[in-house]
């Protein structure tokens, strides 16, 4: 199923060939400053390898502070190819990766993971490039108590992890309506709440508007025992005032679960997170899947070309970024991962206080400015001789 | 006064190192898709060669559409450390400074640039960190028909350029106020317009809250005959609403004349603009300034250091963004530069067309957030168990 390039594992890994000095030079400047190594148990190096999928660990750097302590968080990122063809039937494939699933929250717990996100849509294959609704609706599932849901709540407890699951969604209640739908599980294995994707794309063959529409959960912010954490869906890191919104309620962490192909936003990949992650003072965290997806049927993308059954290579390159413009390793463009990073919260305030973004945004004349333009006489400031 | 250092010339050079599979491959991850080259004419390259600054080109791809011509424009970036010491007489420095600026537009009139843009308050020392006020605040001078206005605008008509100068303006009419302004030459060296400086740094050495207050004239757009332009000064480039609301206003390029150093910036430089061109579909060019100024006095910084005379090194590293994600080679890190980039104005409603972010940015409900942000007893959504 995988039409791996193996050649080019990640940009990380092609820079190491450059002279050590002018390594450096350019990862400081390409990357911000260093990240620490984080070193982890040999438990959960021998899972992670026993599962055949690479580990990643780093720990960013803070200031100490007098009067606040530390607010160490480890968080983990999984990305993952869909461990069974999209033909299988559809239990089975769910069975699959739940599987998959559970090695990683294994792994991720001996790493001492204390919130976990998996990519956008993490327990189907990414079908919506299909336009078909059966059997993929089928996916979806009521957030609070669907099957996945509870199958990552007994995992949860019993390892003491926040999980983010981003999945589709099945509301019942409402006219059985179709949402794609982040919930957050807490540690204690307890539904928290869940945010609907605010902004949804329609480009090539992601068109995702005939499953499910713009969410209307507002920008909840989760407070956890571990920080106050959100979720940017997927296509929402395009959007900055998306990624605003979350930190204006006070986000701390903001997971970005995505599916996102190379040939339409690699480039943009390792510039939008990082980019709003300095905005907004908060970190943020990119994931994306791995791996060719090939459907049973043909579909036309409106790209002009032939019909196919592929939408191309889900190219992972999953990384964290910090409020100060570092950034973590970036995960494998080809294997499954795990990456774990170790963040103190605290920075997210010493950034606010150096940068004074906050207080420098004017966000009172913004306000007004936006609630001008959207109005049907709105008259745009041009200047004309 | 210069302390480059040469061994670092930017982080494309540097690249060129890579065996030339390996260059391709991260330069298209980490810079987007390829532009072709440019070539300008003989004379362009003999008095760049003449008056000892680097000359770069590239020009920009885009479809051709079936109504529409191409909308070609050619872009000119200029950056330069200051001739004259800041400790030489104000009207010496000046007159070295505005002979400098007549060898970049001749230059770039030979390489066939419409529209030139300066760095941030080119024509004077970066002095703010001092916090003296005499003899810097007599650089300030009416945007409208100042010294330094007058003299471009004799240029600008001569060669058929709209120039972007960046200036500290003294607005007599309003009780002598100095602003950090923008001011507009058309290309027949007419006044156009101005902009001030909207979000105002405390960073530092930048703490410039002590000449001149946050702008007060919104975000206008420039209609020229080469296309709608806007210009988003330096710290501006930290906020994405800034950024946006040029965009709402119609702006097909904004430049971002800047004044910043490595040890602050770097890394954040080279993401910026780019994700703000990718977010708002418009082309954008950062422009900072090389060099190291020394000045008379000592100062100090707020960061625990010792008193100093310097803050460091400007790193150029100017370059344009294009809104489908590529960008242009930069400018030196270490060396005065012209950067000339062709681009077809096309491209923006292109790219507005293919991602749909305009019409996916539902500005109706952040407006409505916003509004509510900003009142006193505002609060978070947040989630708590």
């Amino acid at each position: 199923m995988s039409q791996s390039n193996e050649e080019f594992i990640s940009v990380d890994e092609v820079l190491k060939k450059l002279p050590p000095e002018d390594y450096i030079k350019v990862k400081n400047v390409l990357f911000g400053s260093e990240t620490s190594e984080l070193p982890l148990t040999e438990k959960a190096a021998s899972l992670a390898k026993s599962f055949d999928f690479d580990l990643v660990s780093c720990k960013f750097n803070c200031e100490e502070e007098e009067l606040r302590s530390p607010r160490i968080v480890r968080v983990g990122l999984f990305q993952n190819e869909i461990p069974l063809s999209p033909a299988s039937p559809i239990s089975k494939q769910r069975e699959a990766v739940h599987k998959l699933a559970k090695e990683a929250i294994e792994t991720a717990a001996a790493g001492g993971v204390n919130i976990l996100c998996f990519q956008e849509a993490w327990n189907m294959p990414f079908a919506f490039c299909t336009k078909e609704k059966l059997p993929w609706t089928e996916y979806a599932e009521p957030a609070e108590d669907g099957p996945t849901t509870q199958f990552l709540s007994e995992l949860s407890r019993i390892h003491n992890m926040v999980i983010v699951s981003n999945i589709l969604e099945r509301d019942e209640k409402h006219g059985d309506t179709i949402w794609n739908t982040a919930v957050i599980i807490d540690n204690h294995g307890d539904y928290l709440g869940k945010h609907r994707k605010n902004h949804i794309p329609r480009i090539g063959d992601f068109n995702e508007s005939n499953y499910y529409f713009e969410g209307n959960t507002g920008h909840p912010v989760f407070e956890t025992e571990f920080g106050r954490i959100a979720v940017n869906i997927c296509f929402g890191r395009h959007h900055p005032l998306n990624w605003m919104m979350f930190g204006i309620n006070g986000a701390e962490i903001v997971f970005n679960p995505s599916a996102t192909i190379g040939e339409l936003s690699e480039p943009m990949w390792g510039i939008e997170a990082r980019c709003n992650a300095i905005a907004n003072s908060y970190f943020t965290c990119a994931i994306n899947r791995v791996g060719t997806e090939e459907f049973p049927n043909e579909f036309c993308s409106g790209d002009k070309k032939p019909a196919h059954k592929d939408f191309g290579q889900f190219y992972g390159s999953s990384y964290v970024a910090a409020p100060n413009g570092s950034r973590s390793p970036g995960l494998s463009r080809v294997k499954n991962g795990l990456l774990i990073a170790e963040l103190d919260l605290n920075l997210c305030r010493q950034m606010k206080d150096k940068w004074c973004f906050p207080m420098t945004r004017r966000l009172d004349m913004y306000a007004e400015s936006f609630s001008e333009a959207v109005k049907h006489d709105f008259e745009p400031q041009i200047v004309r001789k």
